[in-house]
């Protein structure tokens, strides 16, 4: 068996909980051993009492430690750890893995998702992102990703960085975006409802098109009646502005390709 | 029978016209008895060739006329039918009602979807949104549309201005934003593909979140590390740009709440 302990009761800490806790009922060589949580009550839910502590000279022995906690706790959880020379892995997308303390292995278990707390994930699907400073302790990461998921990734720390800056434009960015069409449509007593579907469609196309086949509307068509008349409509400033910059950013990517 | 006529043979006209065709099928009381197309090819594998015209002179009979055309020719092909006082509709989403000629009954059939040729749309989960001069006309083109779709709303010509800007920003500019997403993978040498499970729940948390509940990232926590990291992370200028002003709007609107 390959013993687990999860340091940390966060929104990612649960999830991951959850995900061990769902593989071993299915019997992986995963075993879950302990959680570290300064509340208990935070975590009770997904596993036994007797399996959390709150005390880092308790903490059981095991193969990985998995420190999932803000970033800007890893460092000093990291060097809160009583022993050395074990393997010990982040969670974050844009920690480095020098930021952990020295003393022990150290690696990167990335699961590149957005988590939302009371909101199932099927974890399968979830891809994780894996580093580590030898290739030993890879197979271990690898083994432990797998017991959750069917994809699994060798990313270096600068892949890594690229990946969560690209998720702040897929995932952060365009969320952003559909708060400005709620607020659009919010002026002009339309129901957001209406846009759910187009919504939808325009990822499902995602899934089998490359994003320049994708792309459609008057600004890749270079449409400059609609683009002046949409401009014409939106008097508020902030969305005026951003819809000019996107514009010109397809406008420019269309003369790029 | 409610009898329909489609004017034009693009990527709105042929969904349209498989729609109708298809709900035929299951028998409706609406019957499409002819398509107006100037290259009868395009269409002829939707309808028989038989009811496909290219001549306004004869075109059949009917209790509504659908012109499907580009937004520039929808004026003028509104002014080159031949008779006067039927109810004649366009399927776009910006422009005017009162852009057709006046010698009919004018009215909007605005399917709100992105349609791509050769992807298959559910049209039954499609919005459209009707408008006419007139009540009779209204339930008319209720009835109509309600033969291929469950979703049907009354939007008057202001309401679809807002939807058609609102539009853009869910659809062309996310769609957008996912191409420079894969940009920035690409120049790092990392997989598009690991950001795909991102992008398809954060669309799943858009359906039962609002995109106030579902926003998360360094923008929306203030994380001003993270967003100096990712800042200085992205050389290039239009990518950089986009993130700056991206990221203040979510500030700001932060501070609306």
């Amino acid at each position: 068996m390959i013993k687990v302990v999860i340091i940390g009761s966060g929104n990612v800490a649960q999830h991951l909980i959850a995900a061990f806790q769902n593989s071993q009922k299915s019997g992986t060589e995963i075993e879950l051993v302990q959680v570290y949580s300064r509340h208990a009550r935070s975590v009770s839910h997904l596993i036994d009492l007797e399996k959390i502590t709150a005390d880092f000279s308790t903490l059981a022995e095991a193969d990985v430690y998995i420190i999932s906690v803000t970033d800007d706790a890893i460092a000093e959880v990291s060097s809160s750890l009583l022993f050395k020379n074990r393997l010990v892995v982040h969670t974050s997308g844009s920690v480095s893995l020098n930021a952990m303390n020295e003393n022990n292995r150290r690696g990167v278990f990335y699961p590149l998702q957005t988590f939302t707390k009371n909101k199932a994930v099927d974890f399968k699907t979830i891809p994780i992102c894996l580093e580590s400073e030898n290739g030993t302790d890879y197979q271990l990461l690898d083994r432990v990703a797998k017991s959750i998921t069917e994809k699994v990734f060798a990313i270096n720390s600068q892949q890594r960085k690229a990946l969560h800056v690209a998720a702040v434009f897929v995932n952060n960015f365009t969320n952003h975006l559909y708060q400005l069409g709620q607020e659009i449509c919010r002026e002009n007593q339309v129901s957001f409802e209406i846009l759910k579907p187009l919504i939808a469609e325009t990822v499902q196309k995602i899934m089998v098109l490359s994003p320049q086949e994708a792309q459609t509307g008057p600004a890749s068509r270079n449409d400059t009646a609609t683009i002046e008349a949409h401009e014409a409509f939106l008097a508020e400033g902030n969305h005026l502005n951003i819809y000019k910059i996107l514009t010109q950013s397809i406008q420019e990517n269309g003369k790029k390709l």
